[in-house]
């Protein structure tokens, strides 16, 4: 079936058309292109979140608490998981990919993982043209859930709306999580299995690390204007559901904020800088793919390494080949 | 000072000048393409070794010492420090660069701490120039430290010719470790906190990993030739200089496999096919920011934005204004 019918059929409520699409949207094949712009005036109404932080601190659980909160409340809600992927093989890493439920979850919720892809750049249009066609197909909320700290994470601050850090008492200490460097980067912080021993100091320890961030703001001339957005730290208990139904009003204020200050359309215009550089590197990848330009790039990739040639002169000498002056 | 006489200064052995350089690569402003074309012949010596793993695992330390053994052996050598820095203001997280003293340390060891940047491929541009300038410098072996995991440790596969995961005992469970989704990639491994409760099981856990890459990859027919690295296990106590001397032998011993096994030329051509990539896309954004095209760039942004028109259209017009059919 053709990229245009399987748009259709997508369009039309078939979640079959949907994830054939998805596939190719994570493939990023040559029919990425036509699709994306087939649905491209269908997207923009979903809000999208990022769920970030470090491995065993719950996020799966959580998110899939969270989904169905929202589901609740009449939302229809998709969850994209992105799996730290192995680097050789290109799959997802054992183990990983058994977490949740795959394709159709309960309420409606459809949940997809993807392989986070070695190359730079590839894993963020590959998430990002998946939340199209979620958004195209109808879904009101999207979350998509990355392992911290890493490129992946500031990447989906490209793609979400809102982000949020998960963090859980007892994983390391202090410095570690200043290390993950991933705190300053949200807009609501959770503190899961809050139930644990050193909840208290885990969140008080965020508090105090906005706090320190508002100070230095402040100190630099660069304090936030009055309406700025303040994260809160929302406390949870994914096992359990607690603080769940608390943390998805968390993320519809933030929705809210950003509307009615007027941040979302810089938000919405970072995206669609991302996008457009995604979109970019994809063609120049095509041009330098076809036949002739192909093989001088392999050979000038040989020179590079033989040290024959230096990179900026092969790079110039090949854009040259594709009409770049 | 022109790039031109800085290059000839530090080629001369100026520390000064090799400081000032490594800072141009670092901005990666206009001045690094001409820096590169001058220094590129005089690259491809030293043997470049990348080490990660999660924070908490006593890298620095483990580094540290390393390298200090190596310059015991008489070698020169070269420290690059990644440190996970904050995407909002660019700059490395508070209390990371304190970690080892900055500049020159003892036996010549030079050490560089870098923040590696949001922008996909950014770091990994940065991070490989400064290998060519130590390595130009006349460094025989440059020390890579990144924080796992994330897309940063993969794209330093492109420029170490050895890559080395430390685990350490205690810091979660097995699954955690696949998780991380970087155990795969490594030449060796290394157990560091030795004396620390759990070290034989943290061993047991990573010897069984790579029995299962094995196996695996022999019933898909994709079993290693006979000549295929074997991944060591090394035990260290980064504090008491216990297990470095082995270590040091175990990244000798990789660098004596690669070169007698021809595989040595496989990893400086794929160290050349990224930095290609990295120097094509350096050129492309010099392009997409003169005058009229950044203009016309910022507003297709703002259509893409308002869903005027899909991203892959507005690149398609971007390439064709500078060229590109």
């Amino acid at each position: 079936m053709s990229a245009a019918a399987l748009v259709d059929e997508m369009l039309a409520g078939s979640r079959r058309a949907l994830a054939r699409l998805i596939t190719y949207a994570d493939d990023g094949g040559p029919e990425l292109a036509d699709i994306m712009n087939r649905v491209h005036s269908r997207t923009g109404n979903a809000h999208v979140i990022g769920i970030t932080g470090p491995p065993g601190a719950g996020k799966s659980t959580l998110i899939w608490a969270l989904a169905s909160e929202y589901a609740r409340r009449g939302r229809r809600v998709g969850v994209i998981a992105v799996d730290p992927s192995s680097p050789l093989t290109g799959g997802a890493v054992l183990g990983d990919r058994i977490r949740m439920p795959m394709g159709q979850g309960p309420s409606g919720i459809f949940f997809r993982s993807m392989a986070s892809r070695g190359q730079l750049g590839g894993m963020s249009r590959s998430v990002r043209s998946v939340v199209h066609l979620l958004d195209a197909f109808g879904k009101d909320v999207i979350i998509i859930e990355t392992v911290g700290a890493g490129q992946s994470d500031v990447a989906v601050r490209t793609i979400a709306h809102t982000t949020a850090v998960v963090a859980v008492p007892g994983l390391g200490d202090d410095i570690q999580m200043l290390k993950a460097g991933i705190l300053e980067i949200a807009d609501v912080y959770v503190v899961n299995k809050a139930d644990r021993e050193g909840a208290d100091k885990t969140a008080a320890e965020l508090e105090a690390m906005l706090k320190v961030n508002f100070a230095t703001a402040e100190a630099l001339g660069q304090a936030p204007p009055e309406d700025a957005w303040t994260p809160p730290i929302v406390r949870t208990i994914a096992t359990k559901g607690a603080g769940v139904g608390e943390l998805a009003d968390a993320f519809d204020e933030h929705r809210r904020h950003l509307r009615e200050t007027g941040r979302w359309d810089a938000v919405v215009r970072r995206q669609a800088e991302a996008e457009l550089q995604e979109a970019l590197l994809l063609r120049l990848e095509g041009a330098l793919s076809a036949g002739p330009v192909a093989e001088e790039r392999a050979r000038l990739i040989d020179a590079v390494g033989r040290r024959d040639i230096p990179a900026f002169e092969a790079a110039d000498r090949l854009l040259r080949r594709i009409g770049v002056d």
